[in-house]
Order: C-alpha cells, then sequence, then structure tokens
C-alpha cells in the first residue's frame, strides 16, 4: 500500500468535504451511466488459469495404477497411492497420512464434522451432538463458508482476532483452556481468507501444544492455499501434524487441501491430512458410504504433474497470470484512496483475496454502491460468523476471475463507491 | 433352473449317501489341489466391460455446457443440464427432478439419511435423531451396503422377504400403517440386489399409496440396475415417482442410480431424482458442504453417450459380454446339482448377481468350504441386517468380473462345495 498526496478527510474543511462529496457524487453517476457488469465475489480461477490444465482432458493414457489395479473399477478408499505420495511431499506429511478424495476439500470438512457430531471424533467420549453445547473458535475475518457449514450443524462461533502472523494465540488458548464445549477451530495458515496472513510456526507451535479444556479439540487447519504463491518468495506452512505430535496431540489437527485452484475449480482432487489414528477414523466412516474416490480422475492428476515439482512449477505460471491483478488492485487503491484515511488494505503474497476495511460504518454502503452501479462485491458482513461484521468495515475482493482489464474498471468503481460512502459518513 | 437326472441327497439309502458323502470329500480334496484363486464377491464390472468406455479418456472435448458455462470451474449445484435431462428421460422423471452428483449414488444416499438424521426429511416434524428410535423395512436378502448405513446409522432394521415382484407388500403395509417410528424403507426394484426380482407396478403403486404411521416416510428407490438387462425382454421399472405423487405423497420417494455398472465402476456419475420438494430439500443441504459436483465428468458423459438411446446401446453391449457367464453359473449348477434337492438359484433376467439358496444351515460350511480351496464368495449372511441369515441359506454369486473360464472353474467349485456340505449335514 503506497501513499499519495491527498488529504485526509478528517483533515478537510467542511466546505472541502462538501466539495469532495459533489465530486464523487458526480464521479459516481458517471460510473452508473457505464452500464458496468463487473464481478468481483468469489475466488474463482480465471479461464486463462484453467486452461493451463487443459492437458487433463486427455489423460490419463494408462488406467492401471503403479502396483497394476484398475482405476477405472471400484475400491481404495484412500485414493491414488501415486497421487497421495506426490501430495504428501508437497504438504510435508507421510503418505499413510494422507487421503485423496472427490472434487471437494469442503465436503470433506463437512463430513468430518457431520461425522464428529453424530458419532464423536477419535478421542471423544461421545458423540458432539450428546453435548449440551458444542462451539468452535473462529479467526475472523475468514472464509464464509466454513461458518455457513457450523451454523448449519449448530456449533456455535467465537470469534477471536486474525493477525498477521495467524490467529491471536493468546484470545484461543484462554478461550479453549477453560471450556470443554470448545471443541475446535479453524484456521487457514497459509495466504488466509481473506486476510493474506501466514500462520507462522510459533502461532502454530502453541495452538498445537496449548492446554485444551476438550480432550479431543480440533484444528480445521484449512490449508487451500498451501502452494498459491504470488511472489518468488515462497511461504512455508508450518508442519502443523509434526508439532501437534511432538507436543502429544498427534489427533488434534485435520489438515484439508486441494487441486480446485490448481487444475480444475470444479473438477480436481482434495485432500485430507492427519495423524494415521484421524486418518483410520475417517475411512471407517468414510467406507459405509462410499466404495472410493474416482481414481480415474487421481490418475488423471498424477499423470499431468509427473511430480510434486510439477506442481510447484504449475503455480508459478498460476502467478505469472494472477499476481498483475492483484498488483493493479494494489495500483488503484493507493491511487485513488492513497492518503485519504478511509480504506486500508493488504497487498498479500499468496491466496486469491486482497481484504479491504473501509470507513466502519460504511462496508455495506460501499457493496450496495457497486451492486447499483453494476459490480458485484462479496455481500459486506461475509468473512464474518453469521454474516455480522460488528464494525461494518470489511470487505473481501477476489481478483483472480475477471481479465486484467475489467479488474482495473471494477477496482476503480469500487475506489468511488468507498470514497463516496466516507464523504457522505464524514459530511452526515 | 433346468432338471437333470440325478437323485435327491434325501431319497438316497444310508448306503448311497456315505457313497456321495466320499465322492464328494475326494473331488474337493482335488478342488483344493488345484491350488485356484478366484472371486465371486462382488459385483463388479470386468475390464473387457470396462473397456467399452475408454473413450471417456478422450472426453470431453468442449469445456462450455450448452449454455456456454465453463464446467472447468465452481458452481451448478444440481450438475450438467444436458446429462441431467439425458437421465431424466431412461428414469422416467422430468430433468428438475433430477441431481447429478459425483461418483457414487452409495455417497447420496448416505447424505440423504444423514441429514434427515440431523435435520429430518422435508417433511418431518423434528431430526430424526430426535426420536426416540427410527426403523426401516428392509426386504430381504438385500444389499449388504444399505444395511451397513442404517446400522453405522443406529437405524434398526425390520425385516420383510423379497418375492418375485418385489417386497411383500402385505407385511410392509401392515408394519407402516401402525408404527410411526418406520420412518422409511429400502428397495431396489429392478433386478434386485441380490435376487434379481422385478418390483411390479402393483407393488410399486401400493407402496406409493399405503398409509403410513410417519408422516415423513421415505422409500429409498435405489434403481442401481435400472438399464442393466441380461434378456432382450427390457423390463421397465414401475414409475414410483408419478404414483406417489398421484397417491398424494410426492415425497415419499427419493430414486437413486448412477453409470457404475454403465461406464467406471469407480468414476462414473451418480444422480439422485425426486419430487421438486425432496430435490429442494437436497439441494439447500448439500449447498452447505459443496461448490458443485465435477461438471466435467458430467460432460465427458453427456458427450460420450450423446443421447438417451446411446446409453441404451450401450448397455446391449455390456449385456453381450455378461449373459454368457450368467448361462455359465446356470449351466454348471444345473447340471452338477439339479434334481440333488440340495439347493435352489434364479436366473435373473438383469442385474449383477445370482441368488442361491443351499440346504438350511449350510451357507456358512459352504462358503469355508470354498474359501479353503481358493474360491472368495461373500460371506454367508451378507445379504442380511446384521450379516445374520436366520437359516443360514443364501449365498449372492457376482459372476461379472472373472472371465468367463474363471467362472466356470468357480461355479464347478462351488458346486462340489455345495454338494459336500449337503451330504455332510445329510449324514450327520
Amino acid at each position: 500500500m503506497g501513499v499519495v498526496n491527498a488529504t485526509a478527510l478528517a483533515d478537510l474543511s467542511a466546505d472541502d468535504l462538501a466539495a469532495l462529496l459533489e465530486e464523487q457524487r458526480t464521479a459516481y453517476e458517471q460510473l452508473k451511466a457505464q452500464g458496468l457488469k463487473l464481478d468481483l465475489t468469489r475466488g474463482k480461477p480465471s479461464a486463462q488459469q484453467l486452461d493451463l490444465a487443459d492437458d487433463l482432458l486427455r489423460l490419463p493414457t494408462s488406467t492401471k495404477d503403479a502396483s497394476g489395479v484398475d482405476v477405472r473399477n471400484y475400491g481404495g478408499l484412500e485414493g491414488l497411492r501415486e497421487l497421495r505420495e506426490m501430495f504428501a511431499e508437497l504438504l510435508w506429511v507421510e503418505p499413510d497420512q494422507v487421503v485423496a478424495g472427490g472434487n471437494s476439500s469442503l465436503s470433506m470438512m463437512r463430513d468430518c464434522l457431520v461425522w464428529m457430531m453424530l458419532f464423536g471424533a477419535v478421542d471423544s467420549e461421545r458423540p458432539w451432538s450428546k453435548e449440551d453445547k458444542v462451539r468452535f473458535v473462529c479467526p475472523v475475518p475468514g472464509y464464509d463458508r466454513h461458518f455457513t457449514l457450523l451454523e448449519s450443524l449448530g456449533i456455535e462461533m467465537v470469534t477471536v482476532a486474525m493477525g498477521a502472523d495467524g490467529p491471536d494465540v493468546d484470545a484461543v488458548a484462554a478461550l479453549v483452556a477453560d471450556d470443554p464445549s470448545i471443541k475446535g477451530m479453524w484456521i487457514v495458515p497459509t495466504y488466509a481468507n481473506p486476510t493474506g496472513a501466514i500462520c507462522s510456526q510459533d502461532v502454530a507451535a502453541r495452538l498445537a501444544a496449548m492446554p485444551t479444556a476438550a480432550p479431543d479439540f480440533k484444528i480445521f487447519w484449512d490449508n487451500a492455499y498451501a502452494l498459491h504463491h504470488l511472489t518468488e518468495e515462497e511461504a512455508k506452512s508450518a508442519d502443523i501434524l509434526t508439532l501437534a505430535s511432538a507436543a502429544g496431540h498427534p489427533d488434534r489437527p485435520i489438515m484439508f487441501a486441494s487441486t480446485s485452484k490448481i487444475t480444475y475449480a470444479g473438477a480436481g482432487v482434495a485432500f485430507l491430512a492427519a495423524s494415521t489414528g484421524n486418518v483410520g477414523w475417517y475411512l471407517g466412516h468414510l467406507g459405509n458410504g462410499s466404495i472410493g474416490p474416482d481414481k480415474v480422475n487421481h490418475l488423471r492428476h498424477a499423470e499431468f504433474f509427473g511430480s510434486p515439482q510439477g506442481v510447484r512449477d504449475h503455480m508459478v505460471r498460476h502467478r505469472e497470470i494472477i499476481a498483475p491483478k492483484f498488483a493493479e488492485v494494489d495500483r488503484v487503491l493507493t491511487e485513488r484512496l492513497g492518503g485519504r484515511g478511509v480504506a486500508t488494505w493488504n497487498t498479500p503474497s499468496g491466496g486469491y483475496f486482497v481484504n479491504l476495511d473501509v470507513v466502519p460504518g460504511t462496508a455495506s454502503r460501499v457493496v450496495a454502491l457497486a451492486k447499483e452501479a453494476g459490480i458485484a462485491l462479496t455481500p459486506a458482513g461475509s468473512s464474518f460468523p453469521y454474516k455480522q461484521d460488528p464494525d461494518d468495515t470489511n470487505i473481501r475482493l477476489a481478483p483472480t476471475m475477471p481479465p486484467l482489464a475489467e479488474v482495473t474498471a471494477a477496482m476503480e468503481a469500487v475506489a468511488t463507491c468507498v470514497l463516496l460512502a466516507a464523504a457522505e459518513k464524514a459530511a452526515a
């Protein structure tokens, strides 16, 4: 976030503020007149990124796995060995700790939560649904689908602040120490959705080791962006499984990842990685309702990547496409809002989002203004449980899907809306 | 089942029986000496059948659906429209009544049951898990995975007999009329697993219309073999959705089907078909844990088949491969066991199984003898809830996977084991 030569709204005289408000109203009317139809709502890869994986459409060339088993038939609940080995290396775990599943890590998280509710975790005394209350710690801002999932299961959410090096671990440790109803927490450890934060080794080590009142406390370690670097400085995720094991809590973390934002968003492969105890627990429940995952798609992916390095190389090609879009978001915001004192935002080094904090009390107004001008933004509050942002300040921007020119146009529009909403509030 | 010139064991003199027992013991020792390793356990397609679908490996040629949406990206929870239309025609329902999912109809059944337990069905007063007891009617013999799924969820099973035209509908009607804890039933309506029975229009109509004490009674209509004919006389499944709707119970049936035994067993597409109310209920819960199915695989299948007729044509090619295996099962059983009064079996006109009933009290012994001789059979009792066959008489044979020559060898071995066990029992 650069600084430009502009005056903060708080330092403007009443006349200058009125002039600014008028100027922004005019700009906004001109914006509406353009009849734009742009979308920054969801973290979806662009067609250009999806094209990178189109060799998948002609794979696999073989129909047998390395041990000669026909991948077209039933079986192999834990997924294709070769692909599990590949992602075990990328996620710094052992192959026996990895399950390769269907096309959705979110569905794997749902299954884990549902089975914990119905049957209990591997180390639970009873099903979670038999407890008076089940609560989860949720760093905010966070991923809306995590919160929706918990809400659908009647799991209460307790928020802690997400900092630059991960969740506020003092707050987490204080919450979990005394309250046995707190059964778990979410975290997106690397390039968090939406703040881009990277959970530090220290924070991860404390989360792994902290005493918890619940004996079956679980960390849902959603490493959705583990390999999704936006710069050449590639963050290495903390090795939560080893940390937890070393701290005497091997069954505490369950890691999730997928190729949804590596190959195809709708037709990739999801992974679960955890202690062998947790893996056994997961496969045991999975086997009651599945005869095995789509191993053809597993082999398709294994052939496509060739090796763990093939995955890393592929991510560089993504970076070349999307890094300029993130740079453009920062450029427009800096030029239009820098020095105005109306917004702060991050310049993420990975992941899929820019986290924009506008003048408190105006996020909903900004989103509504943008919508009226044809710019779809994620609804204000989406990054908080129950969609309630207590400060009405947070907006999640997802710049990967539109072409670069549309990112520019959309961000110019967002800047106008942010300035207008801020000026309205200051003048009110 | 033919009849040959042999004497029933019950009509043999003690000397002749002793001679037969000795003869079968010798035959069994010779069998063991062959060191066979054959498998008739599971209803899996053979490699030759899977080969029929290998054009899938080079599909799809497009990456957009008929409306221009990129199938590679997220979204479209209900599945690809073109594929839903195709299978709506094949299953005699409307496209809006069809959801195309992942690779497993069993997983769709599991999700329905789990959501009924956690949240209740679309017409439930409360979640099923809040009831004192939940019970299901299970026609027997039936599909072991259905029973395992119910058992895992703590749903009690009440059995009724499976007849030639479907479940004993008088027994079903009597059970469900007075007991509100009976929340549902399973049925494999067409070419049932394992008896090959076809649910008649009359039985289906009664199931659709019968009064039930539970207002939210559900029929899990697992039409896994709807299109899997073994003769040119192709059975048409009863149109359960229309029957139920006409009877004023539109939300009673939920139909399941898949291409697991049409294209690839591990990499096909599963379908759910139901009232629009049920479909809305299903998608509502699905959306909490999924951003959409693998639409690339949907398009791959839509292109592969081309049309509903393309699916039917494809099934003829399967029939040409597997019908001779079923004929061979019948030939060997008839030649070896006909007239002996030691076994009855069916000659199915579709599906994947032959249902063999041996002398009561000897099914476990037959399976154990076969195992020792290197022939893997489904464990005795598998086709009953809790794996308990009260008469120890039922054995499920699955002849599709082995090559024809192995089917012959395996069935000769099975016949020897059946005769030996029967002679042992008669002589005891």
